[in-house]
């Protein structure tokens, strides 16, 4: 009997779904209210260095919930869930070259490992959609358009790297409430770090995003940029450490969390 | 010749007044409009446990900067700053026990030793009084009144504790812009994290203080109570490390960062 999901299903029903592998699509839109989060797991060695970088990096990577290591059960995020089974999609990286994508990695699962959950702009998105004001990728049912940019990382240890940032459209007249409803989150991002010129941050072609998909800008609207939680999976890269497992892009954590509850207070 | 600190000398003479050892009286009041941090020096065996405690307790313990093993220069907080020497006093810690109390460590320094700066409530102090809000230990000449709560802290590795608090008392009046002017400074504790009763969290008699000293609370006032930056050093005692520096209560760091640096923005 095949379960499917409906998208107003509640986080654990969800959850369940996946870690059963019936569900090996993107998680967005799945559970609207609640937040979803980015995933990155290394083994205990190069744990101090990772949380140093996210400690200094902390627009593109504002941690959610940190696990001891070798424990794969949040507390914090949800009391009922485990990131070895309940994502969609895995990556696996050996010395900084993706090696395979995977639905579930209990085989793969150390006792060293240590894993991170990073905030993620679909938290935001919703209450931008919520005061009226449209986003371009959802608009177009695509993945949303992510770029590397030259602006560099606070490097930590062997973790360095530049930024990556995600991208939407706006007309002249919604990009001062687009940057007051974003900073509002600053446990997901938070507001905007650029906005207009793309090569000014090292971006050539604005139709040839690195990650995602590109969409339409229309001839009166300006780019916004955010930071974006694929910037540790560049760092990772670089700094090939034996392991590292993170989400398939678009394959998120679904927590217990509401967004509501990650705005600034 | 002996040198001495004027009120309003600017932090790196400030600094290098205290690194020749001709100021071992607290910092309050010192450079007034920069920011002071709270210091925990321990081996990089318990840095990734200390870090994870920081990143799970971010009202005791807001990290301002985090340095590289065996670095003893800042690079956020000053560019010109040695935190082997440029704080006052500092409590040796060893086995959890206040061992003695040095002004310097050059000579016990260590290549593995990591460097946290925590965040100092001297900081929203200053934006309280800009707003004509009284703080009553400043007006007493007294250190701040220092409290160890019920309060369970999130534990992480072998970092646990309860919270420490500090207490300034307000007339209701001003009790509800006193939350509104701290909450904005979350890198430095934020609002208050307990109003009122001090026996609901722990606290017997408010006139004995755990650390710092007593001040008067007048009939009409009620106690306001703000997570203390001296919460890690209780949660480093009940771990008992091998070592680990602090600074001595209220002899502080002095930063190059402006108070205002660290609002929110």
């Amino acid at each position: 009997m095949k379960i499917t999901i409906k998208q107003y299903d509640d986080p654990k029903k969800i959850r369940a779904v996946i870690r059963k592998g019936q569900w090996k699509k993107p998680t967005a839109g799945l559970a609207p209210g609640y937040a979803q989060a980015n995933l990155v797991i290394l083994p205990q060695r190069y744990a101090f260095d990772f949380l140093l970088f996210c400690q200094r990096n902390p627009k593109p990577c504002p941690l959610l919930e940190v696990l001891e290591p070798g424990q794969f059960a949040t507390s914090f995020l949800s009391s009922a869930a485990d990131v070895r089974t309940d994502l969609p999609l895995y990556n696996i990286y050996r010395k900084g070259t993706l090696q395979k994508v995977v639905p579930g990695i209990k085989e793969l699962w150390q006792d060293d490992f240590v894993t991170f959950l990073i905030g993620c702009s679909y938290s935001f998105e919703e209450a931008l959609i919520r005061a009226g004001i449209p986003v371009r990728h959802i608009e177009e049912g695509r993945n949303v358009p992510m770029y590397i940019t030259s602006i560099p990382c606070n490097a930590a240890g062997i973790f360095k790297g530049t930024l990556v940032v995600s991208m939407r459209p706006m007309p002249a007249d919604r990009i001062a409430p687009a940057v007051r409803i974003t900073s509002r989150y600053s446990a997901v991002h938070g507001g905007p770090l650029h906005i207009g010129d793309p090569s000014k941050i090292g971006i050539r072609d604005i139709k040839r995003p690195d990650f995602g998909e590109a969409v339409t800008i229309r001839k009166d609207e300006v780019p916004l940029f955010w930071a974006c939680g694929v910037t540790p999976q560049i760092a990772v890269m670089n700094a090939r450490p034996d392991i590292c497992i993170a989400h398939a892009p678009g394959h998120m954590f679904i927590t217990d969390i509401l967004n509501e509850e990650l705005a600034d207070q």
